[in-house]
């Protein structure tokens, strides 16, 4: 089997990469060169684009028109930033359907739902509607959610929850923050490189989820230690959701010290080439 | 000011590296020519060493010697495994004192006591003897000890707490693995190369530490943002504890991930040139 060697391009912004674009896309942008300079080398931002303002206006038109040719499938009217990394200030948004074909750095919003500790500990997992456009039918978590620009974490968590969950936000902000995850793969819409905020949600035993914006099929209130044997044996889970949910199953012992791969696991949730922060 | 250019070499049994050796205990170790096999770019075993109990038992003997003269204070009679990961088979074993003149690999079980959830967490922190060789009146966690070979984390959890807090066994084992973090730094012993499994245990409200073995000095309880303030402003918790606390202090969100500089520190706490694991 021929391995796909679909080459990127280091996406520029003045001299700061701040993404990577699929060969694909980058001829595609050659049709746009009042906004990209596409070399073999790079795709770069026209010279004149030299603001905030500027940089995502230009790109969102270009972007636009290419969505009227078919790309950018799940468009969301949905901005994200583009920086280098989530507490720098972002030098342009654009649109999030676009981000993995950019190879954009994006964040999200995980919530993990439990109720209990130790042994009795349950928690709630979401099954993906079966017409979402990514990972139709896999588990996820209670809440789950990516973060566009203009609106705080907790923020974004409220929203999320109460969407995806129904939980009143006066619940949901009793929500705490626990760790960051971070991975980087390739799908078909390009490179995917995120970093997740991981929020811990001690849920009421009589609170059941529901869902209000129709992406979620069902709820299931599960055993720790079941959650762990579907992580472990299966790919039911969709793989951000697997990061988070690994992540809380070791910061609450599910996961012990003593398990062979251990401290690969600590290690991998964390693992960026650059860190997480640059 | 002339920079210390102290040199390391590989420490290496067969063809594994299992440390660094300073230049300094090199040249001593030339004078052990049927253990130490030692050039200018590397430590190894003699190869006739070819099993753990030969290794142990040549080393042991050299080093006994060295201490004779002075070499490896605060010598202890506890041994410390001798291999490049904590779940594989060790190769050797060696004194505790000897690890940071060797660069070996090591690991340590961390408590955090804790009492209270949110505002109200309270953390319980100790003072380490002035008479400690390492680190003497430095902040500490509630308890903390280098993991020998032979014995579980969890039993030596329980011996920890109870030597340096007085907690008693049936409380102990209510601690709950977390987390590990690891840190690499120089001292004047050698190279630290260490990786530290942190357990959460929450303590009852009438519950106060008393030390056994002489260890601590004293014990404060805090309340989570002092104790954050202390670990951000001052350099009174010894090096590893701070780095415990601060895990702890990101897993219960006393750290936001709104701080800048969030992301690194989830990501400094568990970096390891070669990842935890290997």
């Amino acid at each position: 089997m021929r391995r796909d060697m679909t080459r990127y391009r280091p996406f520029r912004i003045d001299t700061v990469r701040v993404g990577w674009v699929r060969d694909g896309i980058a001829t595609l942008l050659r049709d746009f060169s009042a906004t990209f300079v596409v070399t073999d080398e790079s795709v770069r931002l026209a010279a004149g684009l030299d603001n905030f303002a500027a940089r995502t206006e230009a790109v969102d038109a270009a972007l636009r028109r290419l969505r009227e040719q078919g790309h950018f499938a799940g468009w969301r009217n949905e901005a994200y930033a583009v920086a280098t990394s989530f507490h720098d200030a972002p030098l342009m948004q654009m649109e999030r359907a676009a981000a993995p074909a950019f190879g954009l750095l994006t964040h999200s919003v995980h919530v993990v739902g439990y109720r209990g500790t130790g042994e009795a500990m349950e928690l709630w997992v979401a099954r993906r509607s079966r017409t979402k456009a990514v990972g139709p039918g896999k588990l996820d978590l209670l809440a789950n959610g990516g973060q566009p620009i203009g609106i705080g974490l907790r923020e974004n968590l409220r929203k999320e929850c109460w969407e995806e969950a129904g939980v009143p936000t006066d619940l949901a902000q009793q929500a705490r923050p626990a760790s960051a995850v971070a991975y980087l793969f390739e799908d078909d819409r390009g490179l995917r490189d995120e970093i997740d905020f991981v929020f811990d949600l001690e849920l009421p035993p009589d609170f059941v989820p529901r869902n209000v914006d129709g992406e979620v099929e069902e709820f299931f209130l599960w055993p720790a230690a079941h959650v762990c044997r579907l992580l472990a044996e299966t790919d039911e889970f969709i793989d951000d959701a697997a990061m988070g949910s690994i992540d809380f199953l070791v910061r609450h012992g599910v996961i012990a010290p003593e398990t062979p791969g251990y401290l690969e696991i600590v290690h991998g949730l964390r693992s960026r080439p650059n860190g997480l922060g640059s």
